[in-house]
């Protein structure tokens, strides 16, 4: 029997995709989307795309209907997933939250990179942590729970945050990385990534034609980056994102410094990885000498990895391709979904990209 | 058991979005895909969107298994398509064209504007036109046929023709457009349908920022659209197409003069025309005063119209949005194809675009 | 000795342009540029491709120091201008309006499409419209008139009226048109032209990868296209404007019914055209055969024109490209600007586009 | 009196950029533009954005009217340059090289990365080095040889190198790099950077919507940059280009590793840059906590830098703007020329980008 299903913010970027994912899953059964802002509004008539496919219509937040959920997506801004996510899983729902609120583990990095207090502690310190390639062990954990009756919480990791860890995990897991280094992990957002609010950044005429870097030093990613890679020691990353003119796609180029005793050639770190990533359906490691491109996974919950080598440098240069709304949000939440309701984990996710 | 299907020419950009939706399609079972020139080059090897998804490789067009293959999509350029589809269908498969070597019913049109003489007029008598909205009829007798075991050739509409058509055919069928007036076809294409070659047109940077007209006057589907819409009396169609900056996506806005007996409200053709397409799970009437928008149906096979009416000019504006892939080539050859094998008309066809 | 020169509503696209080319203006000096939003702001902050060029900082419209300029620039919307011009021009000043205050020359038009009085009918009488190509003797007027100590207004012709009359004229003018035919204008603009408000509109990730039409039959630039092209009786004119993912850029393809004794042969038209803008230094007449590329224009004042012959049809397709914030607006303003003040038409205006 | 000056390799884009710039130079007179490709072929035919603003055509390369310049430009590829500036040289002309063929001092470095022999050694040991902000005594030293009546070479540096060695050349020039740390710089690059042939790689369906790394470990500019940052020693640096869907902008984000003595603060970086390029008219230093937009410097020769600093990872992150084919290519190779002929270096060159 179908999963009766909520999505919280479904009007945003996030939320709209998951929608579309939602709708397309078989084991899951859509009956509530929320948006304060848009309240009242058929989905169709702000996104023309979903004509003819649903006929729901946004409801505000309280909406009573989102309790009889057993499945409710979360993607709303932080401190609003903080305010609604205990009600929910007091009450008995799987949530899979999607926004920062309950990825960092220590509350005290929380309210330093967020600047305000965590007020749901014993929750954080139950949620599963939402990247299934690096934390696996987590959710089904979380799975197991929730067979046994309770109510689990994921925390989807963020888009850089993902991008950036499947490319320099397996080499820093297996001890490969210099421990005195800094890992440098310049990366490229398209402008869905900024978000659906209309401002002067996502403006057509001023993303169109332009690149630039921002947040510099101050990205928020940056704690949850340092510490799914275990490397949350002062000054271990230094993290620059940039916005490209494109929708879709998320680029991080990662630069490890190696170990004195880590191999200097990327066959080795082609052949580490393909191991690493060997059970996980939607990592594709890429052949030594390729590099990945993000049109090759637009619309989907994939992760292609390249790897090179500078040996002269010692430097390991790992790139990850993904979909910021696909494995960066959306695609990823509904995996994680999948795994802790217990079903196949590509349920409802398409396996190809729109080829051009 | 699901059919066995060929995709001739799948390196395209018609042809690989053809993979892909056969790929995904739960009937059938993609055996063979060819390309001269990627010969014993893997599907994924050019287009890494498919990596991990089919380790399918393209063959020669001379592959002796397209002989054992029960459905073949032809996605090669006219006259190519003339010179396979009578072994083809001979052999008993069941040919869905994609090129416009069987769209002209009469022969004499297709030498005029193809300057070279069509050699299988006979299959061009038999050929249904791939244009379900509008010939619906044609293909149920070639899935008639099918089932009575003799081979079916479907000739797909070409991407102008088909969303200049649904635009302009109901309120044309119904009789209500000037028998003397010229319909104005002004529809801009996106940069896919200039196809994968890399020419001065396709380049990036003569394409991006640019807005031009092309082919005015001179363009094939010219013909084809005058067909379509039964006004290929010399001079009833302007047609002239334009490229802009973007991958996929198709859209006409097509002005009917109206006869003097015809209403002049948007509303009246809003309820003609959603009528005309009751039916017709693909197409999609927006309210009197939406417009559609391309991005609403990219990656499907939906169309999108809107209908406006200037009552002091007695002129219909109808507006018809497509994905020049989708609706306008691989999309609608799969609904052809499904129709034809007695399948549901959208399966293996997504219902929902990506929403941004 | 340079004229000083004031900018109104500088901050907007078409503003921020104006102020580019008044600073490379060699006889002009700019004091002042106005944005009410803005008032304190250096233009190098809103607009760092100004960094080291301009020390200048944006002032609230009721600047004093505008009092004291010889020309100034109004780059507002419409009924703000209404309400500036008069007291500008009673002190003296040469005012180029680009907005649609001062453009169409009947009052109760103005009223009709704008839903607001106009409340300086005596000034919109003595206004010069702004389209130098095709009212020139309008503005040598006003040149005449301010040397002789009157002071002049210029209402500057909007985006779309510029583009497609610049298309249909000459064989309007020529007496070639039937005069119960339909001139059906399908004109397609960049993001630009949507202006610098970030709204749903104007948002990359909505404008990115889509086509539409927007505004049609209700579009203000109607009645206007109707006023210059001569052609205001009712129904003679049917306009769709549609938007495409660039940022500069106007595209407006006019089909022309021709009258029954005018020629049929796009060579005719070419040397028609010629003639007719042969001391119309900006606008560029193609060979027939070619059509324009708004890239071609993009950055500069200069229109491209491109014509062909539907001969069956007795239709004319005439094609103008020019850059919506050049010959579109600011370029134009700058135009008219130097032939009201006795300067080389040319001054200070690009002659050639970035090539790429 | 106006120079002679000719341009070879006028067609590609590079060198079309170079024709928009002599044409407008007050002081220099384009009197060949040579492509062998083209040969014959009006350029306003080729880029009908210079119809009616020059009638010149392409010619061979082994047009003779070259020798009659005092000025030519070499926007060939890498060896074509090396065949004939020694030619143009001798024959009295100064050449101004685009290629890389006299960028890298050491001619075994050359024929390591180019894989080709230098064949002309003594004009590599004299050619002055074409980055003005950082070799100007180079550029000084070839302007007074002029003088005295001996011909110059300039060979310009690369679009990457440009951005990275304005990124990072104030702080290493001060002593303030680790002397063994890695230096990261990841770039960005638009794709008139890729240049005009059609390729894949260049098709507009693939390079839009899409990012990529490219030449990982392999591109040409990275011994460039070593040498111009003086960190050739083996493993110094870590230089990864990039691939996004735009026509012109480079962005390099250089991570420079702090020496114990540099300041860890961003103002400090700011100061001292400020200091450095106080001299340099197209160098801009932004505020501390602003960084750089490529559409900020679009169109022509300025570069932005935006500083920024973690202190706790001890490293600059440095990040430069500029349009690769303005100070990327045609526009630094006008301010070497301007330089070196001893006109004033912003002669012909646009001080502000468009603004939008």
């Amino acid at each position: 029997m179908a999963i009766k299903t909520g999505i919280v913010g479904a009007a945003g970027f996030a939320g709209i995709e998951l929608v579309r994912l939602v709708l397309r899953h078989p084991d899951l059964d859509l009956t509530v989307v929320t948006s304060n802002e848009l309240a009242g509004m058929p989905v169709a008539a702000e996104y023309p795309g979903f004509t003819g496919a649903t006929g729901l219509a946004f409801s505000a937040h309280d909406d009573p209907s989102l309790d009889a959920c057993e499945l409710v997506f979360l993607a709303v801004p932080h401190t609003a997933a903080l305010a609604m996510a205990p009600h929910l899983v007091a009450g008995g729902a799987t949530v899979v939250d999607l926004s920062a609120d309950f990825r960092l583990k220590d509350p005290a990095v929380y309210e330093q990179w967020y600047a305000t207090p965590h007020t749901a502690t014993d929750l954080l310190a139950r949620a599963a942590f939402g990247l299934p390639e690096l934390f696996r062990a987590d959710l089904e954990r979380a799975a197991q729970a929730r067979t046994a009756g309770e109510p689990a919480l994921v925390a989807c990791a963020g888009c850089y945050p993902t991008a950036t860890s499947l490319a320099a995990a397996p080499a820093i897991r297996a001890g490969l990385a210099a421990t005195n280094g800094v890992v440098v992990a310049d990366a490229i957002s398209g402008v869905t990534g900024a978000g659906k609010k209309a401002t002067a950044r996502t403006h057509f005429c001023f993303a169109d034609e332009n690149l630039e870097a921002y947040g510099v030093g101050t990205h928020r990613h940056t704690p949850e980056i340092e510490q799914i890679l275990g490397i949350a020691r002062q000054g271990r990353l230094v993290f620059t994102p940039h916005l490209a003119p494109l929708n879709r796609g998320l680029l991080s180029t990662v630069n490890v410094p190696l170990a004195p005793n880590a191999p200097a050639d990327a066959a080795a770190y082609v052949e580490l990885y393909r191991d690493f990533y060997r059970d996980s359906a939607f990592v594709h490691v890429l052949d030594a000498g390729s590099m990945p491109k993000t049109s090759s996974v637009a619309g989907t919950n994939n992760a292609h990895v390249g790897l090179a080598v500078n040996a002269a440098a010692r430097m390991l240069i790992a790139v990850c391709a993904i979909d910021n709304l696909g494995k960066g949000a959306a695609g990823q939440a509904m995996q994680c979904a999948n795994i802790v309701c217990g079903l196949p984990e590509r349920r409802g996710l398409d396996p190809v990209a729109v080829p051009v």
